[in-house]
């Protein structure tokens, strides 16, 4: 396993903007270590940990971080039968966190992410690129070809029309990874670059600084309409508002034929929402420092099927058509499950259960997050915290 | 004006890939000293330079450059009536040298453009990454979150399809500029730094430095299908073979309503026939440092219909739909030419004439670059260099 970079000598804490108005969602299985490398940046906020696997298990959070934490207990004490679209062994269940929320906006991280430097060896703050990239539009109807027009030194460039200009609304920020890549596991059996990395063979320091100066790409930039990207959930930003209901990672892990394909689940029903409702998604920075790979042996199993169902399921998505009544996230994901129901189920009996599914994430969602008029008329029952 | 990097002491010069396949097109109104600097990346190549504006003036070049040079009297010479599609006083007249050459490669450069430096202090090979970028595949139909997977360091991600990883040909290679972005009128003369580097006003050498780290982003991508682009002539790129017939860069300059969108209609047209052809088109590196910002209000007065009408030309190109008879980029260009005289005549009469000269174009084309056989067959008149 490579080892993240060493922290600064004394990095000093960042002012936190949006401090009140955002929720960092950790999926974990082990104690929170990664955290304190994270305190300078994520101190301030809110966290919100959903404990995957034994729910008898202790996870040590380190001192000082307001936090919620969320076993699979309290999962199916607040959903009830609902509980069952939460998936359990697998990162997925990270979308728990995003159902009891009650912010504007979601930073996810993984736990095995750390703080990436840029190339003048300065920290990167994520969340706070994040945070820049969510609250400046999007431009999805037109290439700039300078990147991200809204960001400092940059513009739109000759020939890009005015009336696009002021873009639309951020719904997602999607960051990359240092380190270990997001590779699928026959990428990561043929990359022995990155095998090595992961099995700390042979690697020099030299090695790492290398594969670094290739990677880091200095740019933000909006995903253009009508084209789909793979979303990973592991250095992730959205607008709950504006697109969280679209947010749901799926049937995976423990009891499903698939794994790893949450994130690119969501991802894909997120775009096309997107696409449809007018919003935008942005990728690019931030970085965070990915420390350790996954057994590409036990990826090649979890997603065998997911690597052959995709040639069905991308062309699904870019042939979807959501109606002009879908005027809400809501409306597009009731519609979105009807028709994965209707033309994935071919490909596999699982479609349907994941159609249901999503679904019954819908119905939680509402339950959860009922509209404000509706919060006030009834005392619906909502999330408590479990540990704080 | 700014002043280029100094060049480095001695640069070596360096292997020429393509060498006799890619020709280097230069429009110019000027003696090309700044060939000077690209003497080691340009001298194994042939130049096609396209003489712009009084044919009487002689433009210098430098020694020990294999070029072939046409003004206006052998523009007419070679087309007779034809001629007419070829635009005077404006650098559109680039064109003429794509449709001259017998090269299956194109570069065109703009005379005030230069060799830049990547953040390493490294001359930048221009041509040979454009050379990179084309003769590796592109990839429109799935969002790459790495940028260029074809990249050393670089790879498909998780979750893209791996019946899209072969990608498709690439017919452009659009770069980037350093020093001078690429900005229309408006927008240079609301940006005062940018204005400053043009003027020469209290523009400190360690601006010009905070510029360019903002600037410099180390990435090539696929422009995804679907998605228009601003396509600058100034750094690019492109197989004449795949797309040629495709880069027309319109009327514009002397007698003309307008100018300043020579590249932005090629850009549009071109990308339109690429989406349909399944076709690649790439920007970002390789970055040049453009030495000279135009005058702004000189600008203002070529740009102002362009600003004014690409309002309406954008939806246009956007809903563009060719027939799939449109097997060729010929065909497809003269189907565009009939849309373009239908839905854009409206706007003004202006595009009446423009669809006329596209056609005038591909008869030109096909005229000068007949199918093998039929060239075979009869001797047809060909272009014969002036001067070498």
């Amino acid at each position: 396993m490579a080892h993240p970079p060493s922290p600064s000598p004394s990095p000093s804490p960042v002012s936190p903007p949006l401090k009140d108005e955002l929720d960092i969602v950790i999926p974990t299985i082990r104690n929170l270590d990664f955290l304190e490398m994270w305190r300078p940046f994520f101190q301030a906020y809110h966290l919100i940990i959903v404990q995957d696997g034994d729910p008898t298990k202790t996870i040590r959070v380190p001192d000082g971080f307001d936090y919620e934490l969320y076993n699979r207990n309290d999962v199916n004490r607040i959903l009830g039968p609902k509980a069952s679209c939460i998936s359990f062994k697998d990162s997925a269940c990270r979308c728990f966190g995003f159902l009891v929320s009650k912010k504007k906006y979601i930073f996810t991280i993984d736990d095995d992410c750390f703080v990436a430097k840029d190339p003048s060896g300065k920290e990167i703050n994520a969340l706070a690129q994040h945070i820049k990239n969510l609250v400046t539009p999007s431009t999805p109807l037109f290439f700039n070809t300078l990147y991200d027009p809204y960001r400092e030194g940059a513009d739109f460039v000759r020939g890009y029309p005015f009336s696009y200009r002021e873009g639309v609304a951020t719904a997602i920020s999607h960051g990359l990874w240092l380190n270990i890549p997001d590779y699928d596991a026959p990428t990561q059996l043929v990359k022995p670059l990155e095998r090595n990395t992961r099995f700390s063979l042979s690697l020099s320091h030299f090695s790492i600084i290398s594969l670094l100066i290739v990677l880091y790409v200095d740019a933000v930039m909006t995903i253009p309409k009508g084209t789909l990207f793979p979303m990973c959930g592991m250095n992730l930003g959205f607008n709950r508002e504006l697109i969280g209901p679209a947010m749901y990672f799926g049937l995976m892990g423990d009891g499903q034929p698939i794994g790893r394909y949450d994130d690119m689940w969501a991802g894909w029903c997120a775009k096309v929402i997107c696409d449809h409702l007018n919003l935008g998604v942005k990728t690019g920075l931030p970085y965070i420092w990915h420390s350790k790979a996954s057994n590409p042996f036990v990826n090649l199993k979890k997603e065998y099927k997911g690597i052959y169902w995709q040639e069905e399921i991308i062309p699904f998505f870019q042939s979807v058509v959501l109606p002009k009544e879908c005027t809400t996230v809501q409306k597009c994901y009731i519609e979105l499950s009807k028709q994965v129901k209707e033309k994935l189920n071919p490909v596999d009996p699982y479609f349907e259960k994941l159609a249901d599914a999503m679904l019954t994430w819908i119905e939680a969602w509402e339950e959860l997050n009922p509209p404000p008029q509706a919060a006030a008329a009834a005392a619906l029952p909502t999330a408590t915290p479990v540990k704080k």
